[in-house]
């Protein structure tokens, strides 16, 4: 399998999803890839003792690999990504408070007068698959389930940062985005300009302090285009659930965004009229709140295949 | 064991929770009782074809069983409520769209110029723990997942609507409000001066269309007291987890709240330092969107047992 | 002229807006009255060196003057409140920095993990309708501009704490209550149940610390009654514009009640058809924050009265 | 002197502001310029009958002049722009209900189940500075006061479509943009690479159905560099307020955003004490609610210049 990696040099990192980058290479639809990711912080955390603030330094922070030019993809296609396998490819990862970020702290956004959080990295060793937390913490060591915080595609005039999550997709930060699944992109530019990193070897609903245990990651990724269909919002399938993502401000607005767009994919696609099915969601779906401290928030609405009718169309 | 009915009389429902009501019943903490409830309707309806907006008039709606004086509650306790039981004592369920209500809509809050979506009712056959949907949809028949919507105590000055979730409770339509689950309320006047309600059968995540399956119910409680023990907002507890829930508006300031209150719990139970805490949220806890259709929404932080270190005290 | 005056004694203030206190005084439409009021510390501040924390005891704040039954006034009416005149009885006014309240700080709603902000009071002078800000700041006296913050009638279920704005009035902390304005308020009760304190001397857009220069006043109104014509907000009324107040959050949610009740009203009133009245607001209305500290925030839709056609009814 | 004009043909529009594209003119500090825009429709719209939606073609809207490249500008500088005056280049000016778009419907990020407002454009006559509503009200003609809705310089990473405000300027549709005042906005590339566009004849605060009454523009301009002097946010000035512009969403943290500017300036250049700025604001401080419609909200909060202690840098 052809492995394509990002350039670590820290001036060509790559931190928005946009048209404006020339591709790093080009894919086929059906082609199994392997897709190599530096952690958030460009794997530059080494111990808990760094300047935390000299290695944050926004908006470079955050490096993605791409953009990958899908073969074929046009404006009004959908891309689909199959998340084939994730291995980390580290043996510790990183955590940390961000002054002016996360979920339950004043941030560049929701501006307090109060004295910012301090600082501070956490390391976190990984060994065979799970993650013992440190700290003095005695706690039984955590299991991994690594998924990508930020996967997407261009937009076709913005350039957006690759802390934003969005209609693009982007830094969702959803655990969903895991080996097994798959995730449904909107094509706005030709070759779509497929972006994907922020591995996370495990997160928490909501990813309340701003920070997963981050790391970098080796992954397997299969392409394919959905020809003239287009969707308006990320979608994530597996097995058990069909889902949307909605990412904005405020976060019943990134719900309102993700059950719209589910409600109206019922009835699209699997004939369940508007109010009933707006109902049905209402006595089954669940909701995963993805993130609550990026740019937007992301919230993702789950429906469970059981409850699917035969499929329309 | 001893049976306490609320008043099925409109004139008599009792539809906000506060210290102004006479308590209906005196219980003694650790005697089991049987509480019934209406349903959200006060049992009023029975067929798809009724006229709603004669039947649902704010604020005359979502009548609860109580107050209920808790013998030895006094302000500065928690209140305990073990929910043994929940039987559903109908055959049918129903569920609605009321205009200018619910999460994708314009509402009485989230003012809009469109015009309101049309009152509708469905009704839902219930039978040997089997939801069977109806609307001709084909779906498999759901199991019924019961749990109360309202559940609270008294706020010391306030009488706040039953459609309102809260620092008290109230409203928050957490489906982990269940048999088997103990919820911890804040004691905020002499008796606590409980109130439950609003049984469901089965409803989703987020509450999305305003209504689960609604249904009358006759529960078996067991309370208790947490003495000299003040807690700032709703928590429950089972096996595998310990919740807090928050009840705000933007839904951001409802999961902010959650998270708070878990992470000091943490702190002062646990043990956990404050950052290291927030920082193991991140990693390992999850989140329900209980409800983003009533005055709040309701969001529940909810902290895996299995990671928490030995109790401090 | 009769006067009315509250109960100063810290057991019998009244910190809710609700049908459960008996009134105490009734009033006739028409005549005028005089209503004293006592700040919103309940006048036991007297310098900047107290210990705040003891003197604000939430719920126990900001205690009103009622309720007053208003002679007449029945469920379905308009009550109005015509403000004739505010003297400021007090040499001086305080205002605070209160930890866990205010616009741009960690509140009781929008939790955070960072430290809360000090307690602080501030002393400033009053004298011949000038207030001397004190501080140390060498900035010119600032012209009283007295209005209440608090201003209500009763729901009919709830009550609610004074701290609350909401559909009832209340804490609006609208400057727009001021002396020549006529304030619409819905009545839910019979008699309508009056309340209102809070006196500012002067108040910024936003009350963005949490805190105008509070004050005790001695205030004139005149009562009148709208029979049968509901209305589900607040409206304020002068020469120049005509007023709608939205009380909601997130803040958004309170600007859309205010333009939606002010785009009915120049339709039902004015004839003006709904889309063109909602394309002429955006030319021509403007905007008050009111506040942005209190449980909901309070946003002022203004149209200009010489832009209102003749009116149709 | 010059005029600077943009290439009126679709495939040039500039409907981002970003880094990417070529200046199309470059500047000297000091040098008053002439820069003509197109309306937020690209001087499309010509009478009430067309297919709207044939002309609001999303992200292809609202296309600016620039961007244009400042000698001597650099990151870490703060550009200011005073604008010196501004001609409405036209006999009319529309405006228009777009489909999921306006600050009382449902939209694209607050998305509702309810059906759209339906598509509509109004048509504004404008002759010797005044404005002729038309649509059959007989109300008098409204004063022409012009100003930019969009007015911004060029991130260091992003491309921000001209739809959104941010802390790059943008989108905020701030009245106080205006003939006489002076907008500080960031420089954070080499050029700076400033864009405006989207003039207004008058708008209502709030711009509340999302449009003003939208004109051609020909304005002068004269551009100003304080070298080493970063601002976070763009500031504007005037004779008679120093003004913050936030711009977020939810639209109490735009509020927030710009009372913390704000605070911070009086602390930063006028030496008020951070608490005691804080307290001030609440009591003299003005706030305008700019829109309430774009992708994020953008409130201004105004500190009277009368109430500024001297001058302390």
């Amino acid at each position: 399998m052809r492995t394509i990696a990002p350039d670590p040099n820290f001036e060509n990192w790559v931190c928005v999803i946009g048209p404006y980058a020339k591709p790093i290479a080009t894919v086929k639809p059906g082609e199994p890839v392997v897709l190599e990711t530096m952690d958030a912080f460009g794997n530059k955390l080494t111990s808990e003792s760094q300047d935390l603030m000299k290695i944050v330094r926004f908006p470079y922070v955050n490096p993605v690999t791409g953009p990958i030019y899908v073969e074929g993809a046009e404006p009004g296609d959908t891309l689909t990504v199959k998340i084939e396998q994730i291995e980390i490819t580290s043996e510790k990862g990183f955590s940390t408070i961000i002054p002016d970020f996360g979920g339950v702290c004043g941030t560049s956004w929701t501006r307090v007068l109060n004295d910012p959080l301090k600082p501070r990295i956490f390391k976190h060793l990984i060994k065979d698959g799970l993650i013992i937390w440190g700290q003095g913490l005695a706690i039984p060591k955590i299991p991994c389930e690594p998924f990508y915080g930020t996967i997407g595609t261009s937009p076709n005039l913005e350039a957006i940062t690759t802390l934003s999550p969005g209609f693009h997709g982007g830094n969702m930060d959803d655990p969903d985005v895991c080996p097994g699944n798959t995730v449904h992109l909107p094509v706005q530019v030709p070759g779509a300009l497929f972006c994907v990193g922020d591995g996370h070897a495990v997160q928490g609903d909501a990813e309340v302090s701003g920070a997963a245990v981050e790391v970098p990651t080796r992954g397997v990724f299969t392409f394919g285009l959905m020809k003239k269909h287009p969707i308006r919002a990320p979608r994530i399938v597996n097995e058990e659930f069909i889902m949307t993502v909605g990412s904005a401000k405020p976060m019943e607005d990134a719900a309102r965004i993700a059950f719209y767009e589910l409600v109206l994919w019922l009835e699209a696609d699997y004939g369940i009229d508007r109010m009933a099915g707006y109902q049905l969601c209402s006595h089954v779906a669940k909701v995963r709140l993805a993130n609550m401290v990026d740019t937007l928030y992301s919230v993702s609405a789950k429906f469970p295949r059981r409850y699917l009718p035969r499929k329309r169309r």
